[in-house]
């Protein structure tokens, strides 16, 4: 790594007092050390996929396995320790058995490293007062070494600009996304169902127990981050209440900002203790200060991701409830109307006019003109087009709704009789785009993938060119209806309390 | 097809009054007409498909394309008309314009057909008289002819026993659930999503308008049926309520019935009239009499699916609502205890002696052993199964839902690290059945998948390892947790009220 480069992160974010942004080099290390990666499976694994994952995004600073057992590992040469490692150490991922690291911490000192990421567990989370002591002792050492800690407990940090991973093949382009969660497994489950659908990410900082850099850090952090526009958090507990409501408020002025709370129930609130070492606190009083600080609160993973896609997609939030609801195959269509009532939405029946215009060309093979429009026009693009331009047309829809998709049916028949398949994909979506054009409203798609192996292939297909041409996909009725609502609520919200 | 086959047909099920089997037949076409099949891509790709569906099961009767434009399609001959075809046709599959079916119907009674079913629409579900006094002119002449018909405007029938089916690339494989539903969409739902987790079906039957054979003659044959073992329905509205609800009684105290009504809210209830021109009626009173009768009662398709599931493969409802769940990733625990609550289970602290016995050998990273155990004993089979043996051998703790798979980190990382992967699925699955085993209560397990190909890939096979060893296995823990409840609560009311 040159002088020149570090000169440059230096420059970008100077490391001064009260400057949210002076943590910014924990994203961009120049070289990586992982200490306890083993090429069997079994823990040591969790190591080896640190290493695989940082190799996989190109990494192209120094990234050196640690392990005094073997020589060489994925192709690596592999080091007793960290201070057999010749040149410096930015960042070091810890990956060992929870009684061996503060010397390894030790070694950090004096290596001049300057942050390190525990993915190794055992300390206040365990609720015992010898892990809690442990904890104490690791941030004070990396205090008085000018380190930064980033967990422990977790799986660290993705930031695909700096080519930086914590999971093996995850996406290498980097998007304006940012999600700061309490929970890896939540990160990393974020990352896997976000990125088939088009979401790509500035950061996603997994910080476990917070023992030092906690939310308050991350959320000023994002807040500034000219890379983030959109801010998702996944907390279990805060370390300081006041901070990071102050935080969040001051980011919800900026960008959006989506926050899930975990531990609802009883036998939540234990499991957030034993998992990160937070008191849960009070569901109703935390999601009262979400919404009153302008921040959207969801209730699960699922609905985190699916508001992502809203706000990425959407330019503007729909003017109203109205949802113009277009799609083939009759139960779908019965449940839909169903849903979309359930999500806080309106399906209203259609004027005369547009459905007396429908009924003109609409095959009467499983038809309906009223809302949902339950046509087969999937099969005939140019039918497609006018159906999705005269429900928009209606003055009651605000936001049409279109199910479609080559996941079963259309995929299947369209290989078994050796058609195009990609061309009569590429047909569908540039469909979709002229009658958003036209209709001047936003268009929500939703695809649904059957589990099988050929009907995943042929959905990511037309996910792909379905999100490159900025439509949100949702794989339900529910999912996209629910998304769409709150993203409503929130501009009403908005517009009645201005900031 | 030989005179011997169709005399074995008549021997299993005689034709006479009263007999729920008197129409078995039609599930046991010896040969099948498709008519209004095209080559090309649209609306007639349809009815092709019917074609691809049944050559794919390898269907061993005649099969005819009827379509004048063209000679041949899938290599089959294609005939100009129904009498044309030189031997007997037992079967015809409409999917032609609607205009077009009165005289098709008046050649399959010249040619002696047994059964017609109208995958075409545009009868009384359009609303209007003139569709609806079609459907009856159909009717009238099929009765005249002695044909039974299936719809109008339904996929109609899946029968793999028959080498029949609807949709191409379905499982060839027979297996004891029955699904009776109004809906053609909903049945091929049904069939792409429960298929992968290892439910195999006797016959799918999608009978849309139910203008001739209806919910009533499906049920009371179902009933009978000896390949049925379970039975789910999808239903819109019934044609006569006081007969389907008796036969749901006298189905309900032979075989577990799930049923699902679609039409819940004002909109949906619209969409029901205009896709098979049933009146919803009010949602309560059929959902009270679902119940009264000791049938199951769902409110989605998945959860129809998940309730299939908990019936095919646990031998008996679990004997409490106590879940030890055990899984591996910290916020899927946080989320596991709640969502688990909220579905009406308790996940109960662990006792002392079990929590001190799982201490000793849980690794600390990312571990609680209070419940939810947050544990990475997936990583190292031999400790799953002293950890699901523990948590079995909670008196609290009345079955195990185990949250496992290799959708992501480890399916990558084993292929990254040049592993077996299957070979280590294998080893999981071992531990998992060897637990089950000698914990005497019911595990059940959440894999979750993120739609990426390779995740599906790695899910797929290890998916199948499972159900083929008896387990159910569900997406997420809120869908198994709920399935859970609804068959403990089901075991419940049926020992209040025993039949």
């Amino acid at each position: 790594m040159s002088e020149g480069e570090k000169k440059e992160v230096g420059e970008r974010h100077p490391a001064q007092e009260g400057d949210p942004l002076a943590i910014d080099y924990i994203f961009h290390p120049r070289s990586v050390a992982v200490v306890g990666p083993s090429p069997q499976f079994g823990f040591g694994a969790m190591g080896t996929s640190f290493v695989i994952a940082i190799q996989y995004m190109g990494f192209e600073g120094g990234l050196y396995p640690v392990n005094p057992t073997y020589e060489n590992l994925l192709g690596l040469k592999c080091y007793p320790s960290l201070l057999d490692i010749p040149g410096p150490v930015d960042h070091v991922i810890f990956s060992i058995p929870v009684r061996a690291v503060l010397d390894v911490v030790d070694d950090c000192v004096a290596k001049g490293v300057k942050s390190m990421h525990f993915f190794t567990a055992g300390f206040s989370e365990t609720g015992e007062e010898e892990g809690a002591e442990l904890e104490r002792q690791v941030v004070q050492r990396a205090r008085q070494g000018g380190i930064r800690v980033i967990g422990p407990n977790c799986i660290g940090i993705y930031c695909p600009a700096a080519k930086i991973s914590f999971g093996p093949g995850t996406p290498r382009a980097p998007g304006p996304v940012a999600f700061m969660s309490q929970s890896g497994g939540n990160a990393a489950d974020l990352l896997t169902s976000a990125a088939p659908r088009g979401i790509r990410f500035s950061k996603i900082i997994s910080y476990g127990n917070a023992a030092d850099l906690n939310e308050g850090d991350f959320l000023e952090y994002l807040t500034e981050d000219p890379d983030t526009e959109i801010i998702a958090a996944y907390v279990e507990g805060v370390r300081d209440g006041r901070r990071f409501f102050r935080a969040m408020r001051r980011a919800s002025a900026r960008k959006p900002v989506i926050v899930l709370k975990g531990g609802r129930t009883e036998s939540g609130g234990r499991a957030v203790f034993s998992h990160t070492a937070s008191l849960a606190g009070s569901l109703a009083v935390f999601k009262a200060l979400v919404r009153q600080v302008g921040a959207v609160e969801v209730d699960s993973m699922d609905e985190l991701v699916d508001m992502l896609l809203v706000f990425r997609f959407l330019e503007q939030p729909p003017a109203g409830r109205g949802v113009g609801i277009v799609g083939g195959g009759g139960g779908f269509s019965v449940f839909a109307a169903d849903e979309v009532d359930e999500a806080g939405l309106k399906a209203p029946l259609l004027s005369q006019r547009v459905q007396e215009e429908l009924r003109r060309f609409t095959p009467v093979a499983g038809s309906s003109v009223r809302n949902p429009v339950d046509t087969l026009a999937i099969m005939e693009p140019t039918k497609l087009t006018d159906t999705l331009c005269l429900v928009a047309s209606d003055e009651a829809v605000d936001v049409l709704l279109a199910h479609t998709g080559f996941g079963w049916g259309p995929g299947r028949v369209a290989t078994a009789m050796g058609l195009d398949l990609d061309g009569l994909m590429e047909a569908v979506v540039d469909v979709l785009a002229r009658a958003r054009e036209a209709a001047k409203k936003p268009i929500v798609l939703v695809v649904a993938t059957p589990p099988l192996l050929e009907a995943t292939d042929y959905s990511l297909r037309f996910l792909e060119r379905c999100w490159r041409r900025g439509f949100p996909v949702f794989p339900s009725i529910p999912r996209a209806a629910k998304a769409i609502a709150r993203m409503v609520a929130w501009r009403e919200m908005r517009e009645d309390s201005p900031r």
